[in-house]
């Protein structure tokens, strides 16, 4: 697995789905009619043979292994709770998952290990064909113990030292290499971090970001160039309060570790009588349509594509359902999107 | 089913999760066991009898005839995609049928009618015992046809004109008047109300609760009292632009359809240099806490308890797949809470 690859894409092609749709029966039974198992009229089986000829729909390996699912669900364990980052990754994820017809089981341990013990025996007693386990925050997190490792798992959003494994999470380093690069690339000079927490990996890795895209553009990160604090919009607000006290070499531009901070940043800076992105170009990371949108100028903000993130994790299911061994960690690009905080030019 | 009761509480009692826990099986092991059917060791038997005697664990009729239930899950179908409001309800939803042993499919249609009937067969498939479908949006939107009407189906945060359904949504017009009375209550006289768009049921019913309020109270709606817009920051400042455009009578109160209005009312009065609370108090409506934490200062804001939403709506179905019938349109109450917005006392 290659930390740097693009996360791959499959062609569009006809899907059981749209057999299912266009022979009018549920996915399960074109399923069933496809591989020749279940007891189905003939008839059935022929109609669901004609559209799958008409749509040049071919059941590949990959699909047809998959048959040696045993139940066509999984579960989808939280370790905390859903909340804004795991909605879009479990929609995607079920959205592709759907497709293939299998469904998925939803569960939420809320911090607590007896109840997530408690959800994982369920699940095995439901003979799911994989897990995926989720989490609020991207922090490592215990390995989920499946007995007899009989089944698939995949951490997304999430990391577990578990060897036998696939995690999936986004490329922050990356992220922030994205958001810095674009505030160079516009002629900023003096630029400053205003980070979250330290104790967050992903935070960690920004900052490194950060740095190296400083150090290979030549410039010199400012005087207490990151600032660490909390994920929100009062941090943005007092950072800013600090950066801009009377000291000499006031910052250009600002990279935010989400977009709440770049917020609080912005609002702040307005107070100061400064403009935004003329004085201080800000970029944020989310691309929270809530706060990037609301925000005066609207904010540029890395994206952390987190619907492709639970596409690609319903992908590899599938594949390591159908026996394919995946493990270690998998992280998946990230993008920008330009707004006016760092661009007026844009709308 | 009366529209003003207060949502039933049920007391806290050891539940099958406590048992299942102290023997150290899984739930299903624990019913099988007390239930008497399972193929299960006798010293399993034993030990789960034990324990449900340890805690007073008596399993009461609804418990005994939830085993007419088929597969011990259900299905939880949204119309259009998970969210902020729908999170929450799935969450304590989940928590409070996990108690009971029985798992939840989650399906998401994302507006498709067609996806939506193929979710459906897929559940129907499953053998589900029952299904909740919900919305991002409270609109009214079509019955889901079930084949025969063969399982109980509950809405939930969402209507459909289904005779033989239950419908559980907050009560917009005794949460609206919550807000209204709380701004009366500390002496304020010229309320506005800045509502979201007329389209939504919700909207219609709290200017029907903030009229009702002022009228009960002897006040008078101030002049253009209800301004219809979006549900955006952008439309409580473009409100507050119009509200206190030097006309005579300026409001003293502003009631905000949700907090993101009232937040963006906020900050215009703010830089319109008027104070919150003292010139200007502000109600919101949501209890976002995004938004209500972050506003300065934090609002006053209308609770819809959406978890409490989530267990009622858990245990109704409980109480429908033991052959209860309910049917209609259930409301649930709101809540207030008081934060700096309306009173300075408060940190």
């Amino acid at each position: 697995m290659n930390d740097e690859q693009t996360p791959e894409r499959y062609p569009e092609r006809a899907t059981i789905r749209d057999v299912a749709a266009q022979a009018g029966v549920s996915i399960g039974t074109a399923s069933k009619a496809l591989n020749g198992n279940g007891r189905l009229k003939q008839e059935t089986r022929d109609k669901v043979v004609a559209a799958a000829d008409a749509l040049g729909f071919r059941p590949n390996a990959m699909a047809q292994s998959l048959h040696r699912a045993k139940s066509m669900t999984v579960g989808i364990l939280s370790t905390d709770s859903f909340g804004r980052f795991t909605f879009p990754i479990v929609e995607a994820l079920e959205e592709r998952l759907a497709e293939h017809g299998i469904a998925i089981f939803m569960c939420n341990a809320t911090d607590d290990p007896a109840r997530e013990k408690q959800h994982l025996d369920q699940l095995l007693g439901k003979r799911i064909d994989g897990l995926l386990v989720t989490a609020r925050r991207m922090d490592m997190r215990p390995p989920i113990a499946v007995p007899g490792k009989s089944m698939p798992v995949i951490y997304v959003f999430s990391q577990a030292e578990d060897p036998d494994a696939l995690c999936l999470i986004p490329d922050d380093y990356g992220g922030a290499v994205l958001g810095v690069q674009h505030l160079v690339d516009i002629g900023r000079q003096r630029i400053a971090h205003i980070a979250g927490p330290t104790r967050f990996e992903a935070v960690t890795l920004r900052q490194q970001g950060y740095l190296d895209t400083l150090s290979k553009a030549g410039l010199k990160p400012v005087a207490s160039h990151t600032l660490n604090g909390q994920w929100s919009e009062l941090w943005g607000r007092d950072a800013v309060a600090t950066l801009f006290d009377g000291k000499a070499e006031k910052p250009d531009a600002l990279f935010c570790d989400n977009d709440q901070i770049a917020r609080g940043a912005t609002d702040a800076l307005r107070e100061l009588g400064l403009s935004v992105p003329n004085d201080v170009a800000v970029v944020g990371f989310d691309n929270w349509d809530v706060m990037a949108l609301a925000a005066r100028p609207p904010l540029t903000s890395v994206d952390m594509n987190l619907r492709e993130l639970g596409r690609v994790a319903g992908d590899r299911l599938i594949a390591m359902i159908a026996g394919e061994r995946l493990k270690g960690v998998e992280r998946l690009n990230c993008s920008l999107v330009v707004r006016q905080s760092s661009d007026p030019s844009q709308n």
